[in-house]
């Protein structure tokens, strides 16, 4: 068996934004030298997440209002969890719905993803650093 | 090591519909001849998930009208990305509540699934061809 | 390649709970003797979900009351599933919101965590017996 173990860090100067991480993944699967097996993509913070979907900067949008429609950041007061002198309650529940982690398929090689399928790393608490953790398994 | 990849086409004729694919996954796992390992079960495509749930009528009812509350397909003109010239924008939505993808336990050569746990394909954006991916690894 | 597979049983008095499973988590890593791999977690019941988040006593209950607010569990008979006998079709969509499983690198011997990440049992219908199963995989 292989494994490849990496951390990528993430600084974003917004609260909130949508990155495509794809091409920095791709990367990892053929450092890796894997040709069949599984790339799990986590956020290590748990008000960051890991999903699969499109780049249409529409789309980003159309998450990000109703992210916040679902989960407002405003009043800050709403959440018990900003007691403890945090802001970002909000975060923590935007996080859940798009979700911590992906697993993808590697297949020849390369990852194994539908035609608009792109990796992306969503962050609702920014402007400090962050790690994303690559773990590639195969053979 | 074993592996073994494949791709189920789906088409589906309704905008939106609920399937059942646990069988369909079964027998892929006899045929990997698996006995301990892993099998990662994802929707390729980007309006349309992989969840694990109950295979109850009246539940199935329930997640389609809470999908609909929390993301409508209408009014089309509320979501940025259908300025593309889609009316999916929902769709993308739906998607993340319901998630991309499920990893399952294979023990003894079998699913290890829990007592009312059945694998389900969700469509959000029918009436064309898309792909379920299968992968399996273990030993 | 080296396996675990282990059933957790949880009985949690309450109808719904948030409990910090890391722990045990952790101590199953130890036993299979693995020192890369992957650890996938998931609720082998469709009611209730394992994710991973932080452990702050503010955030769960933040976490309790919003989604109680997307899907309350009153009254009983909004939701169709519950013509069955049951009353738990809210925690069917509580438990689509927080997830099914998490998958969690193992890296030199030991869960490959970010700081604060936490993995987390949440029930959502209570007061019966129900297994978690823990599946780890590698070398």
């Amino acid at each position: 068996m292989k494994f490849l173990t990496e951390y990528i860090v993430m600084n974003v100067p917004a609260r909130r934004d949508y990155i495509n991480i794809t091409p920095k993944i791709a990367r990892l699967v053929e450092k890796s030298g894997v040709s069949e097996g599984l790339c799990l993509v986590n956020a290590m913070h748990i008000t960051a997440s890991v999903y699969v979907n499109d780049d249409e900067s529409g789309l980003l949008r159309d998450y990000d209002s109703w992210l916040e429609k679902l989960a407002p950041h405003e009043p800050v007061s709403a959440y018990y969890h900003n007691r403890t002198g945090e802001d970002n309650g909000d975060a923590h529940l935007k996080r859940q719905i798009m979700g911590r982690e992906t697993v993808v398929a590697i297949t020849a090689g390369k990852l194994d993803l539908g035609p608009w399928e792109q990796i992306f790393y969503a962050e609702f608490d920014g402007k400090r650093n962050k790690r994303i953790l690559v773990k590639i398994i195969g053979e």
